[in-house]
Parts: structure tokens; sequence; C-alpha cells
């Protein structure tokens, strides 16, 4: 484990997540973090759409991943006409956008934002690459600030002294939800199922806990129940990779299955973010199934023999009365009650902006 | 994968399992199993107590050595007076089945029965190896025959077309559900959670499936409720390391999260195994917690970093509310009825020993 400053504040600097720089793009590789600190460098916007579909980075980091696939597509097209320009960046945006599945709509939110910038710095006769990468900085810091008030009214559901349960890596808000905690001096003892087949909870999660001085217990994904009534877990949480305005929420495979459990239990289950206005109902998610064969491997080495087949979706869904909380950056909301968070205003472009979390 | 010949057949076979043979017992080492082919030789009945603890052997494979190790305790005492001999082996037949906490129990059946078949050869002037080994076969003929007699009663819960959930391994009741499934041409398709940490699911119950000819598909432990709900699984089975007579099942860690998870979404959970008298209630059971650093590996990679803490009990308690029938030699019974199944007579020194499931 070479982890020498390699924790949380490495690991979620934009310039360490992704981050595009004369023509090239750089990925940190977190199929493999924390055992190694490797880049995945990209020269063209296809191999970033690549590396998305890939997996390369996860959590919040494919939206930062496609903003800088637009900076190197404006670096692609740099010598083109105006229009010409605007066209090839409208099909990158396409084409980024698309690299998953289910994060379409979030993606599109992303690649449309550079794309705007994009257009204005074509006007206005700036630097388009900086222009994106500025911008993402911009609304990046946005969503930052954003997810520090989510963080705080979950953290204001947990005890003074009690255990927490995650799911998989819900990158920014484990971090700013550990801060908080530590600002409001809540001991919370921490329990990660390790959220296989990546294991994205015993690599990600835990090793951001364990960094920012908290307990912390891997487990693995067939024990929350266990651990639920054993340990005494106050309350299970998770972000999501889209929460539907009807209250479905969309998040890593197991998410669905530890809401039932804590249902079963009388554990709250506070699942962070905000509403996404690109799913007025859960007809509209597309669950990506993933290739089955990567299930009969654990951390490359074969699990099961020849001939037995896999199964790998991405995602579950967990139905609104399983979730007893939508934690935004404007309160608790009921996930039978998410169209009011945007009839309190939190709209528009940086709103809609801020829905990337 | 070098498995030519060494499929369910040679699995299963006791020889296979664990067997006695000029003072050494010889186990299949089923933490490797498929993968390799490997066999853990003990010399001593206190290496063969230790390679049980260690979990060389699973499932069934402990009592078959268990019985192994009464016979290789037996050739260490060959040469002492009759007395000492049953003084030796009294306290052999305490260490062994001590070497897990929750299945002392029905360890202590298997170890009183070899030593009862000991004493009687001490008498009689016989091999005392022999006789525990030839003692051995008889029970295990016996326990098979009622594993057979279960497999009939499971299958017939099961659809003609359809699809099982099973959980861990169930080693000799899974062999005879596949067989009867087949007799009676039910096509079934299997779903096998890959039950970390071991995998033994992946490794072994897969393995078995596929050997047998059928369907057989592996998830990881996050994804039985999303399976369960797409791909319209008609019946979850497990088998039990102990089922207390009060109707708690005792078995793998994560059948009773996917109890819940079945019991949510209204599909049966049949569990097979006959009640256990050692464990009138479920106060009796002392869940083991294994080493906790295992949890942070996954076949034998790190997935944590230091300083992360693992977790590891063995088993978990599913409740009788979550059980849908205790599948029995002598039919299926309501979980809150399981004295029925003595006072029917299935009871007495075969039918103790008929207990080692």
């Amino acid at each position: 484990m070479e982890r020498a400053d390699k924790g949380l504040a490495f690991m979620l600097q934009y310039e360490n997540v992704a981050w595009y720089d004369s023509g090239e793009v750089r990925i940190l590789d977190r199929r493999v973090y924390p055992r190694r600190v490797e880049f995945v460098t990209c020269r063209t916007h296809q191999e970033v759409t690549q590396a998305i579909t890939d997996m390369v980075t996860q959590s919040a980091g494919p939206y930062t991943a496609a903003a800088m696939g637009m900076a190197l597509a404006a670096y692609e097209c740099r010598n083109m006409s105006a229009a010409d320009q605007v066209a090839y960046l409208e099909k990158a945006s396409y084409t980024i956008s698309h690299a998953r599945p289910t994060t379409v709509e979030r993606m599109k939110l992303v690649t449309e934002g550079s794309l705007a910038a994009a257009k204005q710095a074509i006007l206005e006769g700036r630097n388009v690459s900086q222009a994106i990468v500025d911008n993402t900085v911009e609304s990046n810091n946005l969503r930052y600030n954003k997810i520090e008030k989510m963080a705080h009214y979950l953290v204001d559901m947990f005890p003074s002294n009690g255990a927490v349960m995650t799911q998989c890596f819900g990158e920014t808000i484990v971090g700013q939800m550990l801060k908080v905690a530590k600002q409001q001096g809540k001991n919370i003892r921490l329990f990660c199922p390790e959220t296989r087949p990546y294991f994205q909870g015993a690599r990600l999660t835990a090793t951001v806990c364990h960094d920012m001085g908290f307990d912390v217990t891997v487990i693995t994904d067939n024990m929350p129940a266990f651990v639920m009534q054993k340990e005494k877990i106050d309350v299970f949480t998770s972000a999501a990779d889209a929460i539907c305005l009807d209250g479905h929420v969309v998040n890593k495979v197991g998410t669905f299955q530890i809401a039932i459990v804590a249902k079963y239990m009388g554990v709250p289950y506070f699942v962070t973010g905000a509403p996404d206005k690109g799913h007025p109902t859960v007809d509209t998610i597309n669950i990506e199934m993933r290739d089955p064969d990567f299930v009969l491997q654990a951390m490359g080495v074969k699990t099961a023999c020849d001939g037995v087949k896999g199964y790998y979706p991405s995602f579950d869904i967990t139905p609104p009365h399983l979730v007893s909380g939508v934690v935004t950056d404007a309160g608790i909301f009921s996930p039978y009650d998410l169209h009011r968070y945007f009839a309190s205003g939190n709209e528009g472009e940086y709103g809609q902006r801020d829905l990337c979390v």
C-alpha cells in the first residue's frame, strides 16, 4: 500500500479525479486505488468516453471526467471554423454523455454545461479548453458547497454516539459527512459493505473514513442484516446515481437489498442528492447490464469454474416506501414530495448543474 | 482449472471429502477447490481438529473429517490398555467436537458415535480405526438416504420451469436436489450468490450445478434482491448448520438477509435439514466470530488499506417467521412445529446421527 499523502485530500482534488492539460486528460484509476496510485491518460475525447464506460473512475468522478473530455474535444477541433467547432463539440457532448446508459441525463447536464461555456469562449475568442476547465471548477465549487449543506442535514440525523452503515462510495458526500460529524463532535463508527464486484466500499469508502480518523469496519455484502442487528446500526445512508422525481432511488446494486433489510430492522435509510428532473418517473431508468464475466472474478482472481454464467447489473432501484428521506442541499424531503425541491427555487442553470452529485 | 473427472461424484465421495488410512487423514482442501485439487494430510487428531477450525473442509465435510479424526486417534492409542484407549478417545472426542463453536452439538453426535463404535471394537478385539471407518460409512449411507428423501420433498416445491436461489454450499443436498430435479424433468435455472468471504457459492455450489448439467449463474452477495425481482425467483433454499427446535435457522452469514428479502418479495424460503435436539432454543447458539482480517481480502488479494477493521461472523440466525418450511427426511414441517418431527418417531441412535446434515 503506497499511500503516503494519498488520502482523502488527494483523492477529491479535481486535478486528481480527472484533469485536462495540454491535449491530454489524466484520470485517477479507481479500479486499483488505493492499492496503487495510477492514472489513465486519454488523448482523444473518445478515449475519455471509453475510460468512463470501463469504470476507470466512479461515483462523481465520471462527471468531472466528462467535462475534461469536452475540454479535450475543444483542443481537438481548435483549428476549425467557429461553426465547425460548435458542431464538433455538440457531437462530443452526445458521445461522452452516453458513456454509461444509467447516467445519460446527468452527464448531459455536465457536457451541455461545458458546451455552453465553449460557445461563449468561441464567440469571445478565448481559449475554449481553458474556458471549459474554468467552468468545471466553478460549477464543481458550487456543487461542493451544496454537498456541504447536504452533509449538515445528514449528520443532524446521526446520534452523538452511534453507528452508520454506508453503501458503495459516495465520494464528496462521504468526505463532507465525516468532516461535519467531526466538527459536531459526533462519535460515529462506520460499517462499509465491501461492494462487490469492484470493492468500492472496501477500497474507497473505508479508506476515506480511515484517513479522516474514524473507526471503520469493512463487511462483506452478505453481512448487513447481521451487522444492523448485532452492532445496532442507527442510520443507513448512500448517495445515488439518480433520484427520480417519483422517489425511486437508483444506486449501486445492493442498495435496494440493504434498504429492505433496514426497513425490516427499523433503521432509517437516508439517500443524499438532489432529485433528477431528467427522470420524472422510474420508467425512464435503464439499468446498465455490464460484462457478466466480471462477477466471476475477485481482485483479478477467477472464482467460478468455466461454463458457469455471471450476471452484472450495475445498479438497482429502491422504491420510495423504503426511503426515509432524500437529503438535499435544501433540507430533507419525503421521497413522495420531491417536486417541492424545485418549487422552493432550487432550479435553473446552476441548479441543474448541481444535480450532478 | 484442472477439473477433469473432478466433478460432483469426485467431490462427494467420502474418500475424497476426508479419509483415514494407515495412520493419516487426508482432507480435500475446499478453500482452493475447484481451482486446485489439493489434500491436507493430518498425522494427529489435533491436526484434524485444526484443519476443521481452519475451514479446510466445509458444509458436511467437517463431520466426516471429525469421524476420521477419531479413527486417527484410535490409531494413536492402539498400543494402550483398553481403559486408556477409551480415556484417550473420550478426550479426542471432546477436542475434535469443539473445533468450531457453532457446531459442537452436531460434532458431538458424530464423535460420540465413533466413540461407541470404538468401545465395541475394543471389547471385541477388532481393529478400532477400521471399526470407526466402517461405522462412518454406515451412518453416512443412512444420512444420504435421508437426504435423498429431503431432496424429493424440496423438489416438489419447485415449478416445472423455474428459478431457484441457493445460499452457500449445501453439499449433499444440492447434489441430491439436482439429481431429483433431473429425474422429474424439472427445468430449473439456478442463481448462486458467491458467498463471501470464502466464495463457496461461486466455487462449490455453482460447480456442482454446472457438472450436473444445469443452467447456473453466479451473482455477488449484493444482488439477491435485484435478481429475485428481475429473474422471478420461485424458491430460495439453503441447508443449515443448525435448526433449533424453536424454528431459528443457523446458517452461513447472508442467509438471514436473503430470507428477509425473500419475505419482502413473496418468495418462499425452504431450509433443508433435520431439527437439532442439541439446540432446543436459539439461546443455545454461539455465533462463531472468525479472523476479522479474512474479510479484508478476496481470493488472497488485499482489498482495504491498513488500519481498516474487518468483521467476520461465520453464521447468522434466521427467525422462524421468515422460514416457509423445514424440509426434513420425514416431510416439510412448519418452523413452529418441529417437535412433531421427533414425535413421529424420527429419533434414536440413527435418528440422532442423521441430524448431522
